[in-house]
């Protein structure tokens, strides 16, 4: 019912203006299937007959109500939540939660940290307010973080571990969560639901949408809730996640529009194999853009370790700085754009969140290998 | 250029999407402009030739940046913001702000906090977390909150004065600001800009976009430089209003498509005439909704004092309960919905914000006296 179309899909305007999208390689806000913008832009102006926008609709009343269930209810399916973790939606971003994580649990005590460079710093900085983190591992090697961190350094006091799954700038992923006997809090906001997820293995997992779930404005909090109890209470309410949860995430008002978009991602997902599904086409569109890499090494060069390389953000560098202007600027001529790495790295970055068609990998493959050619 | 309409505004079939609007008296999320929501449907799939859509463009690109830049020029220019202050767009909510106005200024002092209800207490309980507020005045009488708070009991040492500009449950608002020696604080999330607002007379000034600005998920908050450069700097990075307004609101992803809606709003009121052109437009309304209800007294009954009637939540009651039921339920027959008072207080509430066409008030009022005729 979510993804009705009510706006005609496939008159020839609609068609065209489908083909003048371009192929968005952007690290995040990102792309987002066609199909979901084109359900959201067919029911704008009234949703589902109520004569009402949902960007218009109370939070209190059926249309959104319905939504806000749904949507949560599709998080639960499609990452097999279990019934010992509570799904919740807030605002102000990933970076929030850097300070509500430590904010609620840390209480002046001490907790580890795993070091994959920018956000997982920032992450640390904030848990710094209200207790005393301590670097547990690092990805860094030289100048660059170029693996998950291994050999962890494990607190026995600690009060959780937290690590972040996927390194956007770096392009390091962890590819099974790490081991630890206290709590374990991942940041996923740039691979969440880009393959199953082991919840019941993590306390808490946050992660800002405008990757693989929807457009920027919301994050979504998969707690545990024999954590969350432990949470404190001389806070304000707001940043209790215990209140938030026996509140259904309405104890303010959400962010109805995003939380809605995100409904429409997760049933596009459910539609296309779930998260089974979503890991099966990020392995073939990884595996087909670092097998160019690489088998083109002496002009393409991955600088991660294979282990840890990440599916969602594929960083290469080219021989040198000019070919890679060269590069980006070529790429955007045949329609593919947002390829430049962070201003931090440099080189190249190619994110390939769920919603990149593993036909535009495809293209751009065929792409590097011509620009190799000519260029090599 | 913002409200450019890419997409046919007038064939039939978008007349007769229009025509199925309901009108919308909801108190928040709340009615946007019709042409609004067109021109957001339109360029839904390709934002200005882009190829991508808002939903979708990152924060750091210039098509982004060019929307963050022209909703902040907007807001400064219709709210004429003068020089001295900031303006600032946060997720969150109003209730973030609850929080993060005490943890950046409160420092363990007191606060003064005038009462006008449900949103002024939970501010002040989020302020018990960070100092010492204390109650300044309160415009309750009896059991229900009826005027402005007034005789006001300010403190010599308050870091700061609070108040609720405009209560939407009790229908109550200030219709100047209160004199205060203290920096004064404001929560206008119900009715910024549906008048010219004193900006210099103020420090801060937050408001929830979800009323007369936009759809939920972005809080605008303008904010005295002075005031600023004292906040705390022992907190998270992304709740101090000094490290955000040096980076523009981009400290980490700002909730982009609501910001964005929000730019489509102002540009809607400013070429409908400004602050001042929405403040006659306002007082129209609410002119003519009090005048009803004051000329039925015997049927429509205003609890708030005529000096401290809300022009954008008008609330009354009917002789009965059953009364006020079956006055919602035909408004609903008539096409007007969300008449309904909040649950703890009961009676009818009508939202009148920017957006509610003077035509829609028209129409409610003809339908109000015929109802009092009717079962009067």
């Amino acid at each position: 019912m979510m993804l009705q179309k009510c706006w005609p899909p496939s008159d020839e305007s609609a068609t065209l203006r489908v083909m003048s999208r371009v192929i968005n390689f952007s690290p995040g806000p990102a792309t987002l299937p066609t199909s979901v913008l084109e359900s959201i832009q067919g029911e704008l102006l009234d949703f589902q007959g109520s004569g009402i926008s949902i960007l218009e609709h109370s939070h209190r009343g059926k249309h959104y109500v319905a939504v806000h269930e749904q949507t949560t209810a599709l998080l639960k399916e499609l990452l097999s939540v279990p019934d010992t973790h509570e799904i919740l939606f807030m605002g102000a971003g990933a970076s929030g939660q850097f300070a509500f994580v430590p904010m609620n649990f840390l209480q002046g005590g001490s907790a580890d940290y795993l070091d994959t460079g920018t956000w997982s710093k920032k992450a640390f900085k904030s848990a710094g307010c209200y207790g005393e983190p301590r670097w547990a591992g690092t990805g860094k090697e030289g100048e660059r973080y170029v693996r998950a961190p291994r050999d962890l350094d494990l607190s026995e006091g600690a009060k959780y571990v937290h690590y972040t799954s996927n390194a956007t700038i770096a392009g390091v992923q962890f590819h099974a969560a790490p081991n630890a006997s206290a709590p374990l809090v991942a940041d996923m906001s740039s691979d969440i639901l880009s393959r199953p997820v082991d919840v019941a293995a993590h306390s808490l997992i946050y992660a800002g949408a405008q990757k693989n779930l929807g457009p920027a404005g919301v994050t979504i909090v998969i707690i545990e809730k024999s954590l969350m109890e432990q949470g404190r209470t001389n806070i304000p309410d707001h940043f209790q996640y215990g209140l938030l949860a026996a509140k259904q995430s309405m104890l303010n008002t959400p962010p109805t529009f995003p939380i809605y978009c995100v409904g429409k991602v997760l049933q596009w997902v459910k539609d296309n194999g779930g998260a089974e599904g979503m890991a099966k086409r990020n392995q073939e569109k990884a595996d087909l853009l670092y097998k160019t890499i690489d088998d083109n090494a002496e002009f393409f060069r991955s600088p991660v370790e294979k282990g840890s390389r990440s599916q969602m953000n594929v960083v290469f560098n080219l021989p040198t700085e000019d070919l890679e202007k060269a590069f980006i600027a070529a790429a955007a001529e045949e329609g593919m754009v947002n390829t430049k790495g962070h201003r931090s790295v440099g080189g190249i970055r190619i994110s390939l969140y769920n919603a990149i068609d593993p036909a535009h990998v495809v293209k751009l493959t065929d792409f590097m290998k011509a620009f190799a050619q000519k260029n090599g």
